[in-house]
């Protein structure tokens, strides 16, 4: 199989390396409006070869799109305005509803198919491009019905190749889960980050104490602002409705606090501690 | 050398697997009030002897306080009131303004050194105990010029020895500062859970979907309420104070949202992603 990805960053390099590695794929051509990237990806082996974005159809059974998400939309309507009955396009982006609304009505809706790997780091560009990441990862296809079948086996299969877990929903359940699951969480790195940097004036005294288990709560907060603006602006009713209730229990904790009150303190901890159980369940 | 140590929890019970590993101590008493734990710390090999906290200065060069926060500071006193000249105290709490304002006019003051190694995990008892816990971390010691030289000298070999960075500083910068890196850090991970098992019925989801960031900012939601409850209240206007500004600055994220800022919300990312170079330099 040869496959053209479009856009080379994290997410696209580390497909790149995937697919190839798991022995499905032979050629990957690869598309970058940034031209270090795309010099980048080749020096490290992720591409064979460079291409414009006009010929990212050409001699490849498969497109993949791992752009930011507000540009998905409209790319995957100029490619499916291309492809070969026999071609498909699929993306791997962290929004459904705005892609598979826009896609909705295209003749060759078929042959999209929208998914989204669930991994990530806070690194950035082809050089954080990893083989190995999506390897025990959980990985959501939305809206498989409307997808032709056989493009449906190919990309289960790959995903299942890298080892990965595959489950359907619509793309709006997706998007309402993605908000809780993944995209809140960055949201509270990044706060969390400008917060200790707008008190903490002095910089040493941040690196020097951290190890007391703030690495991990800001470890997102060095997540890219080019990917992560366009996800929470197409999420943006769902990303508010999960902010806005983040908010409120950060108030109860806070007045709980203020008042001394260790039974509502411990109420609220204890109902914390019970996201072990919701985790352990994520071993498979 | 012999220590006392009381609490075997994860952090008494590491203080002493390390302490007898890095060749230092020869003989580890223990002491806690949960008969369970003591049994578990002898089986587990962490201490030698269980004894009643009424012998823990018998043939004891060092007692290590090692329990939650609100019973340090009257357990410190009663140590110091029984221990000879030769014998010393150290604790290894969280917070330590109370601490060493209740402890300022004891005789003994200068037998007792107040100690925070800065390592920790989400885990609690003598079972998530480790002995190689500590290497690579930070350890402050407060208000050293109160305590002999000879205990401050002993402190700092042993945290040494165990591959710690021994920094010092007053307690009311130790407190501001924990509240920075550390306090905050669980009480955005309690309210991140509670928020997300509160709006998300479907728990199965929560874990199927996991992998997009939720795992590491949620990581610590899993802490003890025996143990976090204490350090909220001890530190309470300097955890407040911060609370009020973490919310404060999600308000402004939130806002930015709500009117499709993306210049303000890329400022706002744009500053969060300065804490890479904050944590770059914390690796010594």
């Amino acid at each position: 199989m040869k496959v053209t990805i479009i856009g080379l960053g994290l997410i696209g390099g580390s497909m790149a390396l995937a697919m190839r590695r798991c022995g499905m794929v032979e050629y990957v051509r690869g598309v970058d409006s940034n031209p270090k990237h795309a010099e980048t990806a080749i020096a490290l082996g992720i591409v064979d070869e460079i291409v414009p974005f006009s010929e990212a159809t050409i001699d490849s059974d498969c497109v993949v799109l791992a752009i930011p998400v507000d540009a998905v939309p409209q790319m995957a309507i100029k490619l499916l305005n291309r492809i070969s009955p026999t071609q498909w396009v699929m993306d791997v982006g962290s929004t459904k509803e705005e892609l598979c609304e826009v896609i909705s009505q295209h003749p060759a809706r078929g042959r999209f198919i929208a998914t989204h790997p669930m991994w990530g780091t806070e690194y950035s560009g082809p050089e954080a491009a990893t083989a190995d990441s999506f390897a025990g990862r959980n990985v959501v296809l939305c809206e498989t019905e409307r997808t032709d079948r056989e493009v449906v086996q190919s990309v289960t299969e790959i995903y299942q190749r890298l080892g990965m877990f595959v489950m359907e929903m619509s793309a709006e359940e997706h998007d309402t889960h993605a908000a809780y699951v993944s995209h809140i969480s960055h949201i509270t790195s990044f706060v969390l980050s400008t917060t200790v940097l707008e008190k903490e004036r002095e910089v040493d005294t941040i690196f020097n104490l951290a190890g007391g288990g703030f690495d991990s709560t800001v470890r997102l907060a060095k997540s890219a602002a080019d990917t992560w603006i366009p996800i929470f602006m197409q999420n943006k009713y769902n990303v508010l409705d999960v902010l806005r209730e983040y908010i409120h229990q950060l108030q109860l904790f806070r007045k709980a606090l203020e008042r001394d009150d260790r039974d509502e303190l411990r109420r609220i901890i204890t109902r914390a501690n019970d996201i072990r159980k919701v985790l352990q369940g994520n071993k498979h």
